[in-house]
């Protein structure tokens, strides 16, 4: 019988910023309840976080080690059914791996880890095992992102020829990981973050959006990788040119030193017969140009649109749904792929669209591919 | 000790639209619990709702009555807080009063009540009662709502003189009534919306967001209502000419006809020195103009805003807010309220900021002053 | 066979807003040539501005009087076709009904005249003389105006229902008729500018271009109309009821102390089966919405337009033409009508749609219905 | 004395685009006068173009060298002062050349010249001559485009950092020149336009844009280029990772192919305290992002400006000017600078501003670096 899905949570203890967003995203639809956590390095805050949050103390943990083993021993009817980890990045593999071993499904927060040797073995252990996992490449869950893959994948726009993607911050402007702010110092830190910054925090997710609503590969990539910020240890700025695999080219601009920019991720794509556009600032309007028509302004919730973006939708027209609603796509089908495991029931496709592992690891790769083009003198690496 | 705070919901059940509004945005801060509902007139369609609630099926009641007397009941430690009223307007009144003399606090769906003597009638055992009672006039939970408040109230653009707030809508340009669409059925049936359609519906979020926002009281309107669509019973679409208690003049515009509008509610005020310009389908926005400056954007998180609006936000600059968090904000301060009750605590004030029993009473007034005027051949007709 | 028209023009000296903005807008298409001016009532002002226009000295007049006068006398190969009179509303009526009794073609700059017995006079004159006359309402030359003219003529969105058009400013929020700032001086003096302020200088571009879009009459109105700004003699801010010839209703809203406003002239016409908006400042799109469909954006140059908008586009898609262009389309549609008289030719249709003496009387009575309308405390006031 | 300065102009016969455009510009000010013309290869459609444009037939000329061998016959107060040359790429150099060599000024449409080695000997030509030479790179002469170069001049904005220009068109997403398509056939002929395409037809624009709003010169440039369209002889899309003098990054982008776009010439500009933003088809506003703090919209018109901003427009706040008025804010600037030949006068600085035979020559060596690295395996070209 089906029944509210249990969440635990790794990490996101007071001050976090992402720990809040997993969870107002999975408490949205009613489908998931927070059951029980290990929210910091620092057991007192895990535990205060689980006051704030009024969890039953017993199952706030001092570490996810014991969260996962005594979660483990719990009967079935209590224990939870995953774990969400929104920790920084050089903490995602050990309690990941160490989830699914112990039979958990596992939410994760992106990029997949801190090197690519782990997400090598995360990947292993999530095929093996059986289990689902979800990466929380959170901006592929807007209805209008599927709108748009609907409308490539179906051809509405003729074969595609050139992609301008871009991931523009300006928060990091200043050397702002002096200054004890904390998403600044581990985001710049390469022992926490991995072999990339800017690249690894943003730029992953503009590669994985271009490549979700193409249906296309990057092929071949030329990076020019820059730090701005005088004394940052990671990148802070990047530029690549792309080759798809079908022989469309494109752009990816990844910064977070461009200053007075807020959150500014936007696609455009052009095929032979017309062009559409996307902007995560203003995400209920898919914007669809022609070759010599008028252009059209899809909006959420207005006229035929595809299923894919029906089933992710919530309210009617002109009702702005935005990022936490786009994240809870994310848990909610997450959710109910996990109910049909327990009620036996099959899975409505529509619900097996969030990111997985195999997401992830290219991701991993990408970041990869594009360090090392910043540091080729060869015009081209190959991905 | 401080607890989530158990609701009840009236109404909301399977097709309703408004009522998986009220538990999303219920639902997104982990404040709030639901415990228990009489969803809808009919027993059954009750029980499944409550069954895709995951809801206790004990505490899943036939009607609102026995959900009252059984909860009424129940322990200190388990019964529901408040009830949640998310029914038609004509069936407002008789759970909130009844809820309120059994002890329970209210939210309910705006406009208050179906006429004004209900109106009158709960305003009067609200208060006897000591009871708290939010009406979610929601548009007013936006943070830039908020930030336009407090500028106009720290008078930053010097005394008003003109506003213009709109509230448009499209989707009852053909005769929908006709075609069993649930929303439009009831919300054109002056059995159950009451004196007035478009005025009633949409016209008192602009009377209670012009007010809001300003800080000033109308004083006098001339209204000219009409119903466009033959056949309709009620007013779809209005336009009313308004003169404040400062001298400021004004046009308020409520209509359901504007064809392939989708929710245009939108306002702007002009003062001495400047105006301000906001709109809920892009609401993270405050355009702020100046006398011959350049004009400023005013963004959610962005650079130093009034305490009012910070307190009100959730996520950081360019990750979009939406209507669900604007909804959601009433909940969270109305669940703030009642938390302080439970532990003695002082409430912090910026968490009293949600629309009360006075709000719901005046848009009654307003709804009644502007048949008024419309059926009047005098010019002006004092609220 | 086709030449240069020849224009003489009345006002426009140094300093003058409007006379400079007639002289590029006769000059942008190769169609006119100024050939002689009385420039000023100061004789040397007008001799210096004839020297900054590069003018034969001779053709410089010390008044319009002498200018009309003079130019009889030349033969046909060099006197003037036309006058064009850019002073201020008092001074309309003189030159005009000379020029004509001389036997010269007229543009006059709007509102017509001073008062509705002098705009009753000149139509009489007009329309005996057999000359051509145009009203620079220049906001109806924009051609995306002439798109949404012909897509509500030819019943793209259905019968028309309600109207939203406004005019507003904020360059008189202060007062600046204090300060010797020539265009707020003789348009907020009584005795130059007649009985109305805001009305009279942007109210009736609004009445213009509604009438003129929607092809309906304004039948009947009620005016809200005032002075916000101390020591002010003439309205400069105004709110209107409108009721249409089919039916429709509407609000025109008229405003000069709107603070931090630029030159919002904007309107919205909702029809049966769609909406369209169209915004001066950004005059090359016009957004058609539609019940449950994609918004459009018409834009000027892209896919099939009306021959009418074709015909008043100079340029591609995306290269924008503005408010020069839009005053130019009367000065070269003018210009062709004359040309048709000299050589004898039909003149092409497309060239004859210009605002005429019917247009300027028309505003001229609107300016005195809204004013009776705001001194009444009867409703409705019949145009 | 001061005078009409007078233009003889190489091109622009019936049915072309840019003629038309240029004959516009320089007339809208009232400073140029046309006084001949050999506007086509085709001497009967000369003839026809000079009828059309009211010009004494004897001096329309069958071709450009009678033109210019006829005209120096004249007299000083009859014969041209300049030659405007507006034929396609592979016929500028014959007449600038010429006219040069005859003493006349010269205006010329971009880019400077079929190939690099006409760029130089042009530009040997007009420095040992000492007359004035002005390239048509249109966009600079927008208003809010000085702004923006004022801005960063002045270190508002702090050190540039980041740049991203994109001139990105969608006409010739078909293969159009096949069609007969006049616009299309020569810009895609390699014997009419030169070794580039897109990037010569629109990616100069972007070069000259980004340097004159920066005032950086680009260093190093990646450039991938290519021909999307089947058939097509030059290319038609490309992107290029620029690297400034100053360390600044970039993204230029050209693209003709870009399916439903029109005309999006489009810069960003960061700094390390700022980023400005201007469209060129919504021209009138320049938008300045801060660090935590309101982004600005500077608007022509509004507030303090740079005296370079004001010297180039010619109407208030909210009347829009476009395309055409800044292409004439070029030729203003030229005809003022002759007319200070002609009257002895100091030239103000202001109107110093038009691009020169520098700009032209840049322009050249941009196309010819951005084909030989797209040729290339290595990563980095130098300029």
């Amino acid at each position: 019988m089906s029944r509210k899905i249990r969440m635990g949570m790794i990490g996101g203890g007071r001050g976090a910023f992402i720990g809040n967003v997993h969870r107002m995203a999975a408490a949205l639809d009613g489908q998931i309840e927070l059951v029980c956590g290990a929210f910091s390095s620092d057991p007192q805050k895990s535990v205060e976080s689980g006051k704030d949050l009024f969890l039953d103390p017993k199952r706030v943990y001092r570490n996810y080690e014991t969260m996962i083993t005594e979660e483990s021993k719990l009967d079935s009817e209590t224990r939870m059914d995953f774990v969400s980890v929104v920790t920084p990045n050089h903490m995602h593999y050990a309690p990941a791996k160490m989830a699914i071993e112990n039979g958990f499904h596992v939410v994760c927060d992106k990029p997949l880890c801190y090197d690519l040797n782990e997400a090598y073995s995360l990947q292993e252990s999530i095929n093996k095992s059986g289990l689902l996992f979800a990466l929380t490449h959170n901006y592929t869950g807007y209805p209008m992102v599927k709108q748009a893959r609907q409308m490539i994948l179906n051809e509405e726009l003729g074969k595609v020829r050139k992609v301008n993607v871009e991931y523009t911050q300006g928060w990091l402007s200043t050397f702002l990981e002096n200054t004890n702010q904390k998403q600044a110092s581990w985001r710049t830190d390469p022992d926490k973050s991995g072999v990339a910054g800017a690249i690894g925090d943003i730029g992953t997710h503009a590669e994985n959006l271009v490549e979700y609503i193409s249906g296309l590969k990057i092929q071949e990539l030329c990076a020019d990788i820059s730090t701005m910020v005088e004394g940052r240890k990671l990148d802070d700025d990047g530029s690549i040119l792309l080759r798809f695999n079908n022989g469309a080219r494109g752009i990816l601009s990844a910064s977070q030193i461009s200053a007075g920019e807020e959150n500014k991720l936007s696609i455009r794509i052009y095929g032979e017969l017309g062009g559409l556009e996307w902007n995560q600032m203003e995400p209920n309007t898919l914007v669809v140009r022609w070759l010599d028509k008028p252009t059209q302004l899809y909006r959420a919730g207005v006229g035929q649109l595809y299923p894919e973006t029906n089933a992710h939708l919530r309210i009617p027209a002109g009702h702005p749904e935005g990022y936490i609603e786009a994240f809870a796509n994310i848990y909610r089908n997450f959710a109910k792929c996990i109910q049909a495991r327990i009620t036996g029931d099959v899975v409505d496709p529509l619900f097996m669209d969030y990111p997985k592992i195999e997401d992830g690891v290219r991701g991993m790769e990408f970041i990869y591919k594009v360090i090392e083009s910043s540091n080729s003198m060869d015009k081209w690496v190959k991905m």
